[in-house]
């Protein structure tokens, strides 16, 4: 049992494990689909360190979200700091993930990824597989690192960031 | 008639022009639309080289547009000089203006404006009338130095670009 | 008469100008001496747009000062508008000016200097002749491309900007 | 006696930690004192590597200090080293951490914060407790990601930076 | 000739100008025909302001060159000084021009070119006729905009700068 | 044998670990002398994650040498892919590090030496002992953070990365 604790352990230190900006839209249903599929694949991904990672979803302002509360969509002390807690999750992470809708492409998630890039940090797109292979923005195209499957996000090793086109169409 | 050369003259000197990158969508009727009204209240501000500015649509590789080419969907060499030129013509202008539609929000520009403010560019986004003080997504919010209605355009004075808020609904 | 009129437009051409971020302070005497001189100087400054820079004091948020509305000390909207418009400021000038007194040093102006690096502006410190020589922050002498005496800024050629250690102390 | 290990190994490998550029004065005695707390303070934190943290004043070009050895005023190559040295000292640390005294502020440390700006790092300040809520310098004020009590060092995730706005004044 | 003199101020008016960094080697005879081609190419330019532009050679410390006074290969006061003002001559000029020979690749320019793009510079390298389409290092067919002909040079529009690809090959 | 386990366990938890980006030359005989030197050294470091570091010649697109397969030399998607991939190596590790040849400087390590400054690397030099003090170019001077001989580098604490001056020439 001695000898079975020290493996244990060892494998946890070789473990090194990244922390990641989560841009994720939750406006719609295939959105949320979305969100949820990346969100388990990354709880299995041993190279992730979820616990440290930063969710916009979870930071906003005072925790009020304006989808909930309209009368914050004039606010300029909650615009500003969500804004400003959003550029902190995306500079203090190692990683930039993308999930990205093909035919819901977000002018949000376009402006944190011309952050991101700012930042020098692997930028990586994930797509859900039924629509891996669509016509993507040649922005989103040009910016990103590499562009994945859903079903590849939980082997990704995240400590070997390389580069790869995406197998898909741009326009 | 002397004297009126030289007025004239003195007067083309004192007015010191900006050039630009005219962020602006071309994919529907709507589009369209504010892309010819933003290019018209352009060529009326003394303040602005339009002859120098870059213009996306008229600087894609090889002059092919892949909406009237979709061979070139997938053909690296075409996104990937298309891609770059526009970071030219972001990084070598003076201002980053962005013809913004609030229920039309595009990817596209989103990351231009993530880019241009790596870049140190003055970023002003303008709104058709009709639409200004729509909510618009926050990162655009943040991102942007000045938000203005698209008939204040063709007054604005570039040489003395300021900080505003946007009068109007960010989410 | 015809050829004098050419003489004069074309010695206006030559005149390339640069505009500046006029950094220097205005609250005490000492201050507003310097402020004054300077300002003075770069009047006289032929390679100088003074018309197209940006001077702080005249660029508050609402034109409101806090000096003379202390109401406004705890305002987020007030202290957000005028921070981001400096850093405008900053980045849309081609030189950033700094009044450098050795014996006030600034922590404004060493976040300025700051920014400036990182927006690539041509950094230059004007020290009052009678100061000049006197012991300076390390910080501020190392971001700084050059150190001139304030009789030399009427002079200063800002096209043609180039390095020279402060003949000085550091501290 | 074996779980006992095991568990605390865990423990210990759950507690990422994060270095630290320390910027604080050391010119006087309030500077002295605040320096001293905020040293005690990080030595508690268990999520602060402070081994492998920068502390300026240990890293003096040849561990000469200048004011011990005034020799060394005029020395650009004592300057250029110890300039070049902390800015090292920025880039290569994971957070800006500025002890702030309010009515001592420091050019030096404007400069600092920046350049840690620049680099994308997390700018936290720290204020003692009987200092806090006193007005800050606006560009101070707005660089900063978070502004918070001297009380509250040693409790700070280093691991969790997040977006506060300084619960003071700010002129 | 009223009507003459008004005409040729007027071209004057139109011709905006760039200025640029000059990145050539003057160190074998070949550097120094493709650096007196290159000038005299600049000079016909009429998109160039060459007056303000920076060259490297013109501007060393003192105007001292190590090449003649060999005892200052060790004065870290002059390596300082020309290696800062270098990096001023690229932040304060439009457009960073590399005097490009596949066969004679530089360390200097090397680094320079990864400078000039981390300052949003337009990166032009010139190739003599009779060598372009050799092989060049891949960092440098990856960090450049554009690689043109020497005798495309006194036509190159800099005031609207656009990518393409080397048409030669890339190791 | 309880008690060993937990101290071996403690030591590899305080020994954190950097990755870097291995920036060497392969296309001579005394660049792959230094290359082998460099790699063994880094093997006994202790500070160092060779794993999860960024070696160029084991991450070119497809696994395809143009040195091997001139075929490719033409093949921009082979270009921009690895020189794509070199980019990411080095923003996304901790270190540059550049194995230097005093008398075969190379254009494209320059090149990634700017890159590595704009992204906030620590730049560190490696010459063999031998060549340790010849004339170095001023840009590589200028910019790296250290220059240290073969012999050291297997003990340096890249956990304290510190400045230090070329003990050696520079043209």
């Amino acid at each position: 049992m001695v000898k079975l604790t020290y493996y244990f352990v060892r494998e946890k230190i070789m473990a090194k494990t990244k922390t990641l900006y989560f841009g994720a839209g939750w406006f719609n249903e295939k959105q949320n689909k979305a969100y949820k599929e990346a969100m388990d694949a990354l709880k299995l991904n041993p190279t992730v360190d979820l616990e440290n990672s930063y969710v916009p979803l979870d930071n906003q302002y005072k925790g009020i979200r304006v989808d909930e509360h309209p009368e914050y969509l004039h606010d300029i002390e909650w615009a500003s700091a969500t804004y400003h807690n959003d550029l902190i999750g995306i500079k203090s992470s190692d990683i930039m993930l993308g999930v990205y809708l093909p035919e819901e492409e977000d002018v949000g998630l376009g402006m944190e990824l011309g952050y991101a890039l700012s930042q020098g940090k692997y930028i990586l797109l994930v797509v859900p597989d039924e629509d891996y292979g669509k016509p993507i923005n040649l922005m989103s195209w040009g910016v990103c690192d590499n562009v994945i499957k859903m079903s590849e996000l939980k082997d990704f090793d995240f400590n070997r960031p390389r580069f790869n086109f995406y197998d898909g169409a741009v326009y």
